[in-house]
């Protein structure tokens, strides 16, 4: 596949990103016409790709586990983009379906553009209800609270929106999506602003993060996993293969700790696979590496050493409590952890 | 240009490199026809190349700038390959040539053989004499005596040259010319056991420079040079776009040590033209790196920082001397300095 095939299946080829088509939402009201409601939605991700890799952290950190069910693709698409071939008979068990697109197709015949992770599926119609990656976590973390577990952390504080908006506008520009920006840059004059953009953008983060534990307030929030979702492939994909090559994240004293803190919390670690991390990206963008190889490198071991962020205080879940293990069956396997 | 024209102009694509074309030698007796003499042959390297970087570090450490002048060709080349387009006119002012291999077809009508650097011409016929990169800084070390500056260190000093001849067989086929195997490898399989040998023998050198200042012996010689030559390259290009990335050099943290202490010695530093490295392997590669775009890192001012090696002991240059400065018009421009 080339490259933009890959891109296009993110929805993110362009400098600006397009808004994702389907923008319903799953509310607590049900006033787009999906209420929330136990059992009833599929989420749908690739554990390569960061827009999905923040929906699996909500729903982790939230307990959201038992109320939605999970499935997980191929982090390899092929010309019909994202595909259920890691199930029995390359099928999703729950929609039945073998593609992602299928329930696009469900949702809007003939539907012509990218299909896209992550996707919370009806599972009744077998309809996409949203593809909006910007919108399914805020909405997990303030639509779904009548399902969170007992102790979930408020990933979104009212008191603290708006500076959380704010850091998360520069984030997405500059990191979130200027690693992009960097890595399908069509020439040396673009990839060179975007490169900077997310070293002044890395720069900032870390001066602010160097006497604080977390992005906003004291507990972790919508900002830190955003953040870390970029953060935690950014040695094993970005550096190398986007040529974010300024230096590596184990360069940067404080995020390093920072990514690895949060790493290491319950709920965010434990959804990473590195293994489909890195072959997704070096093996769908053909256009930035022709050859399909896959670096051996780096070694991923440091994500578990020893990151001290404790002595800065904070209090990671707030009032609450980390979530519990990682429910059986949606283990990450040996070959992508650390 | 394709990767395997880039590739074919060192001369280097198979995994076996094949022996150089050319394999007359300069030496003290002539017996090749080609007597040592000062002013009769001009070098032709490209600074982005690391076999032509031994012998421009050779030269330097020994004192030959006066005896054999230099010509620099741009790190870009073209369908004829390496050319002057550095020089007024594109033309090489003492051999009045555009192309290299102009000196190539004057040795051997129809030659049908890539063109390769370092190539040494003989001035006065503007024939090529040789191209064979492993041999023409073993004959400037022991055949062009004669001609030495004062105090030049003997870098291939006859007790040690078993020795000095095994290091440098396995620094060649695993590091010099194994990250080539990494970087131009046709599959994973390839490349994965090309990479892991880089890995294992940089273990091994670390180890060994773990306690010693340089690979044989306690003073510079042609081991070190031949290594130095690719560890400098390293996290310019080898690391990200020929996948070696296990670690950076700079993570190693005696090889990084013992790379700067050379880097800052007269005579190795002072050749090197990171900015020749970087464009010349990300544009011409193309097969590996289509969009030609130049990665804007890793930032080179670490190599000018202190190595504390000199705690080791070790002398340097042995009884000898450190070269002068480098010639008036040889010095590498500031976009290719740390």
């Amino acid at each position: 596949m080339s490259a933009d095939q890959g891109n296009a299946s993110y929805g993110h080829k362009e400098f600006k990103r397009s808004k994702s088509h389907f923008a319903d939402r799953v509310t607590a009201d049900g006033r787009d016409g999906w209420p929330v409601e136990a059992g009833r939605y599929r989420l749908v991700v690739s554990r390569a790709c960061p827009w999905a890799g923040r929906s699996l952290i909500s729903r982790r950190l939230l307990g959201l586990e038992g109320a939605v069910s999970l499935a997980v693709t191929d982090p390899i698409q092929d010309d019909r983009s994202w595909r259920f071939t890691l199930d029995p008979d390359d099928r999703d068990p729950v929609l039945g379906i073998r593609y992602l697109s299928e329930a696009y197709e469900a949702r809007e015949t003939g539907y012509p553009g990218g299909v896209s992770v992550p996707a919370l599926v009806d599972v009744p119609s077998g309809k996409l209800v949203t593809n909006d990656f910007q919108q399914i976590t805020l909405d997990f973390a303030t639509e779904w609270t009548a399902l969170h577990r007992e102790g979930a952390p408020d990933l979104y504080p009212e008191p603290l929106r708006d500076e959380i908006d704010t850091v998360m506008d520069g984030i997405y520009r500059d990191v979130n999506n200027g690693v992009y920006r960097s890595g399908f840059a069509p020439d040396q004059e673009t990839y060179e602003s975007a490169c900077r953009d997310v070293f002044r953008r890395l720069d900032l983060a870390s001066e602010r993060l160097s006497n604080r534990r977390y992005l906003v307030g004291d507990t972790i929030t919508e900002a830190d996993i955003r953040f870390f979702c970029t953060l935690v492939r950014f040695d094993a994909v970005y550096h190398g293969h986007f040529k974010c090559n300024v230096r590596k994240l184990s360069e940067d004293r404080v995020l390093w700790a920072y990514a690895r803190d949060l790493f290491q919390t319950p709920g965010f670690g434990d959804t990473i696979d590195f293994d489909h991390i890195k072959r997704h990206y070096y093996q769908v963008h053909t256009g930035i590496n022709p050859t399909g190889i896959v670096p051996l490198g780096p070694d991923p071991s440091g994500w578990l050493t020893p990151h001290h962020r404790e002595e800065l205080g904070g209090r990671p879940f707030g009032d609450g409590t980390p979530p519990g293990p990682v429910p059986s069956g949606e283990e990450v396997p040996a070959t992508g952890r650390p």
